[in-house]
């Protein structure tokens, strides 16, 4: 029987109830598919300053990169907001991704025929949208240097090589080949000069996928279209920070943010996560919803285990829940037939398998 | 009688036709309320380039700085997005911005009750919905340097000076203190130094408006939000390159980008524009919507001349016209009782005056 070391980072806020459910799910679509799961716990962000005084212990790192994959719940909270930068959960966050050279971070925003009215958005806008946002995740603005801040003067800096920008292109026209074969890359190459090289390289990337339609549309424009039409869009890519921004505005697009799983993928160990954050306000009290997490460990099988059946047996298993008007309390106002707990929602998931 | 000397740039595409219609509708009111209004046109953008081989001619400079303020159409069009970027429309906007010294782009963002409709979000979300989002346009990102681009390697610098920060802040909580007293001040503190000055000194200005309540939101999350609660909003401030992305997108929750004004204010000669483009493919077809660049002029009239009351009856002229179900192409499926021209929706706005 295949075995699979899975890293488990549960993190800070709700991180821990939404990744038990998540190891739930796992077990029961592990034994319907003959394979079995190992988990190691690590420690990151506000616990791991806590318990160790640094948001990312050495053993985190080493254990995760020898494991075949690592699920993430959430980190952060107020209570280390104001610890100096070097110690606060996100700098953890941010030197993890780049040791893990996790340079492509991959957030689905596939809208839900039972959840069409849970989007601010109109449902004749949304429904059917499927996009893939593709964003560069360990260089840009995020990791640029110099970086200074004098207290009179600070600055920035904005940086990507080719070879940076070739690596993400790739990935995106090669998610495209497996979907409607449309890149979308946004940049803001009328202003920037890191946008021109970007722009221009992707266009060099472009003509190894003759079958893919490759466009370009500013940072700007791009953030109106995903509100105006998003489904004029299959898959964008974009760097680092221009992805920050307009993956959440394309996670408004489907609505809740409880729903939406992502990946974070480069030479070493992936990692897989919700897109939303620890919400501290709301954990401990069985409110939070999995889903997300649950749907993030869906992509750790497909993408990083091959185990595609079990990967669509999990996503499946979602869709009918929510159909079956499944809610947690944040869509409690959507079509619910039965309002449930974090945990009975991770039942549910659990039995439809 | 008093006199205002006002700058024209018509600038290319649909720039022109939008532009009459606003000096219609400037002259109509002046006629009321007792002011004469001199024009005097200089060119800029593609137009510029063809006819005197720059985008930003130094008589166009010296013009506009003589002038009460610059009523402004719109530049750019692909037939010269190919020239080398220092002659391209793009840099003759930036370039002009910098001279200018319009350190301050203000961006109403006001849902009009006759076009709740008009909006890819729900009616319910945006009713009442009034933003001011004010950018800084003439530091951060769009002018830092070093820049380069090498064709292997390229960045850009984002920086921002502490006075360039009180600068831009205190416009902010000027505006706050006429409306309802709230800056959200927009940046990503948890990731770039330039964000941490930029948070930090907000708050040092925040100190001089003691009735004004200040919150801070990572830029992400802000994209988030004005999608899915808008109305949060009072006086949003953020830099350069945050602020391009973030007034596109509430400009979507309004939903007509034919509707929307802006200022750019500083010490010198303000510059009154809509934020929508030169629109290229429907230039000369008479269907361009001037009522943003009508209502830019309206601004000028409050920001520039003083002239509240001119302003006033504009808005309320504006406000009336859609009342009545005038709408033009781009508004049509919106409660339209009769669709007009560019020219038309000018001689009615004009006419209730
Ligand atoms: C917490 C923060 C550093 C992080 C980012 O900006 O990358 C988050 O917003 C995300 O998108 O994962
Ligand atoms: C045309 C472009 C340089 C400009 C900008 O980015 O500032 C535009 O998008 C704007 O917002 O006025």
């Amino acid at each position: 029987m295949k075995k699979y070391n899975i890293s488990v980072i549960k993190g800070d806020g709700i991180g821990p109830e939404i990744i038990d459910e998540a190891i739930k799910v796992l077990d029961t679509v592990a034994g319907a598919c003959d394979f079995t799961l190992e988990y190691k716990e690590y420690l990151m962000g506000g616990i791991a300053i806590d318990e160790t005084g640094v948001p990312l212990p050495d053993e985190t790192v080493t254990g995760v990169l020898a494991s075949d994959a690592c699920l993430f719940g959430a980190i952060g909270g107020e209570k280390w907001d104001t610890l100096p930068r070097e110690l606060r959960p996100e700098t953890g966050l941010l030197n993890f991704r780049e040791k893990m050279g996790v340079y492509a971070n991959l957030r689905p925003a596939i809208v839900y025929d039972e959840l069409l009215n849970a989007s601010t958005l109109k449902p004749e806008v949304i429904k059917g949208c499927d996009i893939m946002v593709v964003r560069e995740l360990i260089g840009g603005i995020y990791f640029g240097k110099p970086r200074e801040n004098d207290g009179q003067k600070a600055f920035n800096t904005m940086v990507y090589t080719k070879d940076e920008i070739i690596r993400i292109g790739k990935q995106a026209f090669e998610f495209a080949m497996k979907r409607d074969k449309r890149v979308c890359s946004v940049d803001k190459a009328n202003v920037l000069e890191v946008s021109q090289l970007w722009r221009d390289t992707m266009e060099e990337v472009a003509k190894d996928y003759p079958e893919v339609e490759l466009s370009h549309m500013y940072v700007d424009n791009a953030a109106m279209q995903l509100v105006r039409n998003p489904k004029q869009f299959d898959v964008i890519v974009t760097g680092n920070i221009f992805g920050d921004i307009l993956s959440d505005t394309a996670s408004m697009v489907v609505g809740s943010i409880g729903l939406l799983p992502s990946a974070s993928t480069g030479d070493k160990t992936a990692i897989y996560e919700p897109i939303h954050g620890s919400a501290p306000d709301i954990a401990g009290q069985g409110i939070a919803n999995p889903i997300a997490t649950i749907e993030s460990a869906a992509m750790m099988l497909r993408y990083s285990l091959g185990e595609e059946k079990a990967a669509d047996m999990i996503s499946n298993a979602i869709k009918n829940v929510l159909k079956d008007g499944y809610r947690t309390k944040d869509l409690a106002a959507y079509d619910a037939k039965e309002v449930v707990t974090t945990a009975e929602m991770g039942d549910i998931i659990a039995n439809y398998i």
